[in-house]
């Protein structure tokens, strides 16, 4: 790997920070990321001639993240984020060929267990995400006497991506998945699958006002704001923010078109797309 | 490539028929081939790693098809069964390799062009399938006074991998679908996706007991009788079946839980599954 040096110095660093997801969820975490930290370069990869992710085995998604994480690398980014919970689910660890990793269970674990007040939570995922109980152990060890319930929703990916967000179909859906909850009176939810928080108008509407609705985006921010602290990152104070990179492995407009309405709500930034292979 | 001479001579060939798709649908297909032939070997590939393929742009899919074709091949396959109507839209040709090859879009846009008796055919398929007119086209080659209207059901896919094949949500989401029907009083409906045929319960209650439905899988056998009848295809006479052998790019329980009940109501056949790369 070359560094460029015209990009570091001992108090800044311009280069961005990678992000990844199998398709369009990543961009509601991409979106909290541009709002928070609005200095920030960030290159965005979305591995879309492969997604989704939710339903294939541990293997492979391991496998595809770590094809995704060289590839950003060669890209010079400075920190991964992995911005899927199922990839998350593979990528237990910090550091990555030198670089800091983030990703989306832990920040989203944690702020669960601080939230809940009777210590009841309900996770949200999908079949991959809950086969793994990812989150049930990461939230035990905050908290051991809390109580879990997982349940996998794989139709919300494909209704987020129909953008069917706030009908009465996705309504009914979710009242079907949420006929197994066998934990009545919870009072936080975890939205375990970036695509999820899309949904979040209809899942407020289902659960009702009271309910906590738990966004890894919003979460991981917390954590990263940290790390800026303590300069486990180092910022960029250079002023400058280049363009808003966005590179897919398969060609999509329907991608475009909704990228721009999501991340356009938060940032002027131009968008550049580019197709690109990882493998 | 070489080929086993033990299974082929002038006048019979037990190597099986290679069938493949992206994921479960094409088993639609394979279940009707091996209805009606059952003296016949066939190898299924599943590419469970990169499914589905509805979604993804016309040069993946080709690629996508290419490699599941070479990789049938090198297993020694006697014909080509594209059992995924996205991946038939980018496989246009007869021959591959020098294998004949099949493709549902063909046999359905004929059946579908000679039953209908008012010329107005619905063709109901995925994003990529309809965007590329390929069931339009080839019907109005058999006919060009036949009227047709084509609407992409992106959600039936995920719906029949959930299983949820006879259930009022499905039936809601095909309505909120044909709310765009321009051409009200089409007699005939291309199940345009080997997924359809699964929810047929469904769409014939929404449709009504006097539209015909056309499945790929019927539609495709008629045309193999054909090619087995001039020798095209050389029949295996052994009276040896060997084990259905299915590959899958990625190992899926619920896979094999699904083929299981698919192909075991037609077959007593056991089935062999294997997990396998097709790069």
């Amino acid at each position: 790997m070359t560094t460029d040096l015209r990009n570091l110095s001992d108090s800044f660093d311009s280069r961005p920070i990678g992000v990844f997801d199998s398709g369009i969820g990543g961009l509601t975490v991409l979106r909290e990321l541009i709002s928070q930290f609005p200095n920030e370069n960030f290159l965005y990869l979305g591995d879309t001639a492969r997604l989704p992710y939710g339903s294939k085995s541990a293997p492979t998604v391991r496998k595809y993240s770590e094809q995704n994480m060289n590839f950003l690398i060669s890209r010079q980014v400075k920190a991964l984020v992995v911005a899927c919970n199922t990839a998350s689910t593979q990528v237990p660890e910090n550091i990555f060929c030198g670089l800091p990793v983030y990703n989306v269970i832990d920040p989203g674990a944690r702020l669960a267990a601080t939230q809940t007040k009777n210590k009841k939570i309900l996770v949200l995922g999908t079949r991959a995400t809950v086969k793994s109980e990812a989150y049930k152990n990461k939230i035990l060890m905050f908290d051991p006497e809390i109580q879990i319930q997982s349940i996998a929703c794989p139709l919300f990916v494909p209704l987020a991506e129909e953008g069917w967000v706030d009908d009465t179909i996705t309504e009914q859906i979710a009242k079907k998945y949420f006929t197994e909850i066998a934990l009545p009176d919870f009072d936080t939810v975890v939205l375990g699958c970036t695509h999820y928080p899309l949904l979040k108008t209809t899942l407020q509407k289902v659960f009702g006002a009271n309910i906590s609705l738990i966004d890894s985006g919003s979460a991981i921010c917390e954590i990263l704001k940290n790390d800026f602290k303590n300069l486990k990152i180092k910022p960029n104070t250079t002023g400058k923010q280049e363009n808003l990179k966005i590179c897919l492995t398969d060609f999509g407009p329907q991608f475009e078109l909704l990228s721009k309405q999501l991340i356009g709500a938060v940032t002027a930034r131009k968008i550049d797309f580019e197709t690109v292979s990882v493998i």
